[in-house]
């Protein structure tokens, strides 16, 4: 494919950590060419003054936001702007036939009730947000590729639901039961400074927050309900690793029939999971470490059942910004481009 | 108080991690006097060898193990050794009129099934074990202030038991839905050399271990058990931490009464731990960081009400080194000689 | 000592890094009382909002400034603000009676023409700043014990310093070959906020910073030249480790007398160091680590000589924010109150 | 290519970490196909039990070493044994028709004197020693194209070399004046237990080691000596980071003529790597972290002139495990095959 034939795609809000793994995978996509980088903050500056190691490979300047400018010269638009913001340039990108991939919660709920709610902002937008397709292949992949509109799920989400969906597409647990207790490094807070994220506050220390009231969790609810058919609350805990990236969510569940065993499990996760190219089950006994995930758009589920308590537990590993992030909007755009999922995204951790 | 009216204590397997710290504490603990350190594996060594950074302070050499000599020489004896040996020395240094301390799990257990079922050790010394105390003063201070031998308990079961207590004793909550996500630094792995435990390899990553079937979950059931009043399956999950210390455990109950409000558990834990000065209830809201208890023997709670799931969560945070194994052997000695549990031991981390 | 026989000492500036390490270090001191914390930022709040894990131990607000209250209060007092705020309360308050500490650069150097250079302030406060020490008991003992106004040395200096100190009095080294590459954990950046010190940016990563023009540069050189005699430029490079505290500066010079061995150095620097109870200089070929330090007021000095080139090379590891900053001063503090220069500061890390 | 037109590569020592990363390259390579895995402590075993994040990738086992079957099945054959062991493998494979590169030490040096006295063991295979090329590509790139044996340069070496090269070969240092303090993370060490690597011992301190006698020390003088054209004595100073990988280095070296500033430095820089893909040098006052080269096989270079001290610093990262080892070796590998030596090799670090 020459370079003409590639296409173009934007990204705006791009400096922050979403922009640069956005970045990083569309240099070495094959079928697309970055045209566009967008953001106010740095406007003016070549994105090699943002990040110095990128100097070598992108020429491109962030510029200000012009949406007709934007739709001229991208046909695929990732917005990585705060939450809030993207819903008053979704629709008019939208409008002015461009593809958008947001990876705010602007376009996670089909009820913007909800929305508002747990963001705290009124949006008028209904009919837009209606259209807009929650951007987890393995749950709506045909909904996907049909899409002009993404609301990419969340980090902690996207590793919580690979691990539930099998689970309650087959009616396994008893839903309300579920608990996810969820651990991430420390680039899920951004990259804007804050106190509690520095090294020297952060490092060698491990905490919870936002207990019981974090803003994934009704994002979560959300496909639960769906899928169980009636309205599911669900136990939701973040916790702050000390380490950049990677999340382990390790997620809770009663079995709703006490005599299944790891291997029946194993078999249902195998099979959900058959066409899935980004998700692996792994091996009976064997639990996932997110260093193996690192860098890839992988998710690595380990099945455990305990027959002392009739419970299933899953533990889900990610890395926050690829499969948790800006890997799975380029996993979407695939799709959404009539591409291979896996094009372009890479496999292999480099661990160590 | 003179030095020749200092209490002779020693410690056996004085090498390790759990050596370290008692060899620290017990040098500024102004009652007693480090008078013997023994082990085999560095037998022979001064104790500035084996750990450069204290030579300035102790000039004593480790010893190979004679338990005439320990007794000659210690009035209390502390054991930090591998799993299954203590209970081949503790009793005869009972028996020559030592009062002893183990940190294994060999003198945790009442009934010695568990024990052997979980450790996989047969044991002939049912009666010693039946005379031994489970060393968590929060919980048994009358007794261990009584006993001559202490089981002192994990480091796991100590995070988790105080975060427990105050629901199980008051019964508030449905005991067999709790679940206890917990989190630690490598160090409570020892100082083995183990390769997943290189910072090479653990650094930077974050995943589970032992999912339904580590060491320490008889231990917490043997607990829940007693002061549930029947008999308590506990879910329990070990996760490794990229931190050489603190653990934090994350601890999820069903309330028995839904109208039970934050307030109301946080008055019900102040006035549990009311005499209790290495536990530290937070004010409503405020979640513990493992940091602020680094070094010290403390262990801070955070305590919160989900009304939306009608379940408590805990949030505990120690030392995994210190309240977790040596601090609290040390407070459990305090109350064996007869002195205050709050002295010789840290009580401010040197955070950040 | 009863209560009402301690020394009142307050802090102005207690809510950053240097502040909370004294407020710790002076809570345990056995002969002064803390009876005053001062900040603009955090005024109003309790100290146990500010810092959580020690609101058990003390009941102080922080206050905003008002010096005639200080004084009336205090009869010592630190102060732990930006550079170039001290210079214009320090005079005040030594006017008013007080000890002062300044732990910022305005009293390091006896020619402010070289503060002016590299701090680009301007300063009128020459008379002050002439009878202020600067605050290394290890070259200052006697006039520091005399003082009334101290200039707390910077955290880098420190640790060089002391690797330096044997080599330049005895005329050891050619001074002008001095090179020192010292590496430091993140807190001694302090607690603002900024997106280098991110544990998602500095975690996992190392870098130089400051190269040739980091402002500890003139502040070695004083002391250097001072020593030597004559005008000494030095070479420094500061380094970022990820890791929350601890520096270890290496220092390379070359050896005017090649003939020396590292015995005879080793022999040098413990009887230069006979009487300084902070510094311990390590056996024959045993390096430090900074983690041996932490939380101490320790500098550890590993002594080498290579052969091959004639060079000594020293490693000097210290807490930077103990014996780098907070507890330096403290140890000074014990000088100018006549009281041991070891009384109520932590010797032993609590390691690992 | 078709699979079939692809060239058959193998691994000696596949299960540490110079093999994982060698797998991990090779598998996304276009041009080769791995079809062989050696190694006698995991053989028998497939890689998807040793690494298992790779299983979905890799479908070979572990075989113990036979080097006909070695010859018969593979046309490149990777050698990441400890010292000592390659010297006893290279010549028969390359008897037998193969391409070799080593990753050990026992390849690098032209003078096996300097070998026996460095590593401790006596070698008889002067002839194939002096046939080797020492596998620098920015030194060696035509002799390395022609050669049926590499040895591939130290982690230490490559980065500290990068930084000489133009300073040696363009005359503007006095070569004994170089210093070179070199910083790196954990891995460096190799996946074998031991305790001082460990997370718990190493995470959250900083050290030096091997002062004055790291074996790496005669490699990189064999190539100062060799630029110079007179013998040259370095001095090289190693450090372990807490982290898994990554190596700056701080070099440091008296400038022959005083009147240079930084700009002339990076003009000379740039024109001598113009033609070097695999290192960049930085803007003028950019200083390089070791992040920004993570999973890369770029060497970032940072050039600073002081002028109070007449000195050159260079400040060089590179990702140890891939520029440091196995990323050059396959950079080798591509000059061996007559391919461009960009092929296969990862340039965008996954930042943050």
């Amino acid at each position: 494919m020459s370079n003409t034939d590639k296409i173009p795609v934007g990204i705006v809000g791009a400096s922050g950590y979403g922009g640069v793994q956005l970045v990083r995978i569309l240099l070495d996509h094959p079928h697309v060419e970055l045209t566009y980088l967008g953001g106010e903050s740095s406007a003016g500056q070549s994105y090699g003054q943002v990040y110095p190691h990128l100097a070598h490979r992108i020429s491109l300047k962030v510029e200000s936001i012009d949406l007709d400018e934007i739709a001229r010269r991208c046909r695929v638009v990732f917005l990585g702007l705060p939450n809030g913001i993207a819903c008053d340039l979704a629709p008019q990108l939208v409008d002015r036939g461009c593809k958008v991939l947001d990876l705010s919660a602007d376009y996670r709920f089909r009820d913007l009730n909800t929305y508002e709610d747990w963001y705290g902002k009124s949006r008028s937008d209904q009919e837009v947000a209606a259209m807009a397709v929650y951007g987890l292949p393995e749950l709506n992949r045909e909904a996907i590729a049909e899409a002009n509109l993404i609301g990419c799920p969340g980090c902690y989400p996207t590793a919580s639901l690979l691990a539930l969906l099998p689970l309650l597409k087959q009616g396994i647990i008893i839903p309300e039961t579920a608990i996810i207790d969820a651990k991430s490094g420390t680039s899920g807070g951004g990259r804007q400074a804050k106190t509690n994220m520095l090294l020297a506050e952060a490092g060698g220390s491990f905490s919870a927050y936002g207990v019981g009231r974090h803003r994934h969790t009704p994002e979560i609810e959300q496909i639960c309900t769906d899928l169980a058919g009636h309205e599911v609350r669900i136990q939701f805990t973040p916790h702050l690793v000390p380490m950049p990236r990677g999340i382990l969510s390790t997620v809770y569940a009663t079995l709703r029939d006490p005599g299944l065993v790891r291997e029946d499990l194993l078999t249902i996760y195998n099979a959900f999971y058959r066409n899935s190219p980004w998700v692996k089950v792994l091996p009976s006994g064997v639990y996932p470490q997110t260093k193996w995930a690192l860098g890839t758009n992988l998710c690595y589920l380990g099945v455990e059942v305990d027959p002392r308590t009739d419970r299933v537990i899953v533990l889900s590993a990610i890395d926050n910004l690829m499969k948790g992030q800006s890997g799975q909007a380029v996993q979407c755009m695939n799709l959404m481009l009539g591409l291979d999922e896996t094009i372009g995204l890479p496999q292999l951790a480099f661990y160590p």
